[in-house]
């Protein structure tokens, strides 16, 4: 495909494991981004969009442990400095490095840590040792679950691969559920078709789970494309089948997150159906989605529909609840304004699975939206609140 | 005053404790009442919306133990048939009674039961037995505390009384976390001004209250007026000072409730200043007091600033960070975009405090807003989890 990756441990973590990663294409890859709508934004996310806007680079340089946010004008300079850092041993130049951090927010690099893991993970590549492992090691944080995903699909006798990684969603040691994952695929594809095509799976994606509601000041996405699947042009048609394997790398990636999120035991997917809008449907979909009052009574497996209900009824989006429907699992809770006569023995059966679908028809259109979600436990009390900074 | 106030247990409280309440004015009342903004509304809601329109009435009874929320047509004629159980004993019409439920959604209520609890009720106020405290048992659901509040002041030699009672938030039983909220004064007063003067009151306090960001389908204040402080007109001078009074019985009231949130071993108030719009102030002060990260590290006792920027930064107004100055009690934490070199000992020692201010500057204007929270503790998952209807 014409990636390289490792990741080394310079001591930004206590306890030892990696914290600094590379990830380098042979060739110069094109390149697309999709980063945190946080107002606050971390120097890397400032950097790497920066970095970005020439649609061409070579990879980027990742550590965990510290966010780098809130760092003001020394934390631009380390997110550049370390760009720098990679770039120079690989003989590439600084823009073509982009940048991520995760980690605790509002303390300064130890940039000389930093130096000293982006020079050990160059030697590492330039020694052909690749460890794509490491590099999964290198951007954890409180993840439990290595988070990967692999498609290939062929177009006129070619193969096309699409590999990702992730972390998320939760830091012990940090501050929060930052999201981080990384993309590569050989398919050859300009930078304005690949920007698109990212935009398009992140949408559908990373932009449907919730853990916690919190959106990070480091979030970020990126897509590398090499080119090496092909040299000759090979129009756009494939482009379609390109589109629906990404969603479904950056779908499993997003999964993987939901089902790690921190304290979580079981993971529900709420479908809103039957919307007059898109809009209405996912914003009904993530007000029952994030409400702690469905996501407690999915932790304790209580079919309680009324407050899946009232949840929606508090969205700031108007719903006719005498044309909705309610269904968990395939049986209906609600209808007509009314509870069911629903067979509870087996509501309580599905309330109990690990992974569970709440479904809403609103009776009002053709629209529909998923968000997906994980319950909440006594867990993320313990991992959020008992950590001193 | 010319209220009086009776309570009952009926059985639909498992426990056994009151569950049916009267609140009556010896003469007709002017009234302003604020319901739910939930777009699902209990039927009980739905009555006292109808009733209150005339701005005129004698009294409410109220139910705990079930919500009569989802419970189409039936339920509708239920609350109205609460209602006329209560006037036509105490030989008024039905229209001037308005009625509050809170409990469990979508059951039918018991209406034997309820027509028991009315009628023991109503004997009880005739026999000249009033009794305050068996009303406000009968409005508690899991509150662990008597909520009331009382003012008094002079004007013109009168002397103006307002008292009022609350309950909230949470429920064991039922399904959430519904408020309540019934205020009596003297005072004489028109229904449009009364309107207004309770409209002001909820604004500044119960509508800046956050326990678990759940709206419920029964949501309720009433404010009766009985008028026998004075007979003759008195202008309007007077209305500030009682606009001034209401509004600290109110915010005494939403406090309390805040206190006893579920699972709340912690309150902090969330101030936003230097703000260009009272919206602007208001919705970064609900982002920050409703993020999870902020209330689990407000249990933890972590002075974790990060958590608080990022919740802000999240919100959907933007503002920027480089004129933000934040501060957790008396020390500034966040400036100019970079955290302070705080006094680290000082800073736990006020977030080992029971009540905790967080205040965000946003040097941008001058308007500002504040908002009030409790901190995440796993005794909520414990209350809301592992409850089953």
């Amino acid at each position: 495909m014409g990636f390289k990756a490792s990741g080394v441990a310079c001591g930004l973590k206590a306890s030892g494991k990696p914290d600094v990663g590379l990830l380098v294409c042979d060739v110069p890859a094109v390149v697309a981004g999709s980063f945190t709508q946080n107002n606050v934004k971390a120097a890397p996310v400032q950097i790497s969009r920066e970095h970005i806007k020439s649609g061409i680079a070579r990879g980027v340089v990742v550590n965990s442990g510290n966010a780098n946010a809130c760092t003001g004008e020394r934390g631009l300079k380390d997110a550049e400095k370390m760009a720098q850092l990679a770039a120079i041993p690989l003989g590439i130049s600084t823009p073509d490095i982009l940048v991520a951090s995760t980690g605790i927010i509002g303390r300064f690099l130890d940039m000389e840590k930093v130096a000293d893991g982006i020079n050990r993970a160059v030697a590492k590549l330039a020694a052909d040792e690749p460890a794509g492992m490491d590099f999964l090691s290198a951007i954890m944080t409180t993840d439990t679950t290595y988070k990967q995903s692999y498609r290939e699909f062929d177009v006129s006798g070619h193969t096309i691969r699409i590999a990702g990684v992730a972390k998320g969603s939760g830091m012990i040691c940090p501050n929060m559920a930052t999201m981080l994952s990384f993309i590569t695929t050989d398919a050859k594809i300009s930078a304005s078709d690949l920007r698109v095509q990212l935009a398009q799976a992140v949408s559908r994606s990373f932009n449907r789970i919730t853990v916690d509601g919190e959106m990070s000041t480091n979030d970020t996405v990126l897509l590398f494309a090499s080119g090496m699947a092909w040299q000759e042009p090979l129009g756009s048609a494939w482009q379609s089948e390109f589109g629906e394997n990404l969603y479904e790398v950056c779908n499993e990636l997003a999964l993987a997150i939901v089902a790690d999120g921190e304290g979580a035991t079981k993971v529900f997917h709420v479908m809103v159906t039957g919307a007059k809008s898109f809009t209405q449907a996912h914003k009904l979909a993530r007000a029952i989605a994030q409400s702690l009052l469905v996501k407690t009574a999915i932790h304790g497996g209580d079919p309680n529909w009324g407050r899946i209900i009232s949840a929606a009824g508090a969205a700031s989006v108007p719903f006719n609840p005498l044309h909705a429907t309610c269904s968990i699992g395939n049986i209906v809770v609600f209808k007509d304004g009314l509870g069911t006569e629903a067979n509870l023995k087996r509501l309580e059966e599905i309330m109990k699975q690990k992974d569970i679908w709440i479904t809403l028809d609103l009776g009002d259109g053709e629209a529909s939206d998923v968000v997906h979600s994980c319950d909440l436990s006594k867990g993320y009390v313990d991992i959020n609140a008992f950590y001193h900074t």
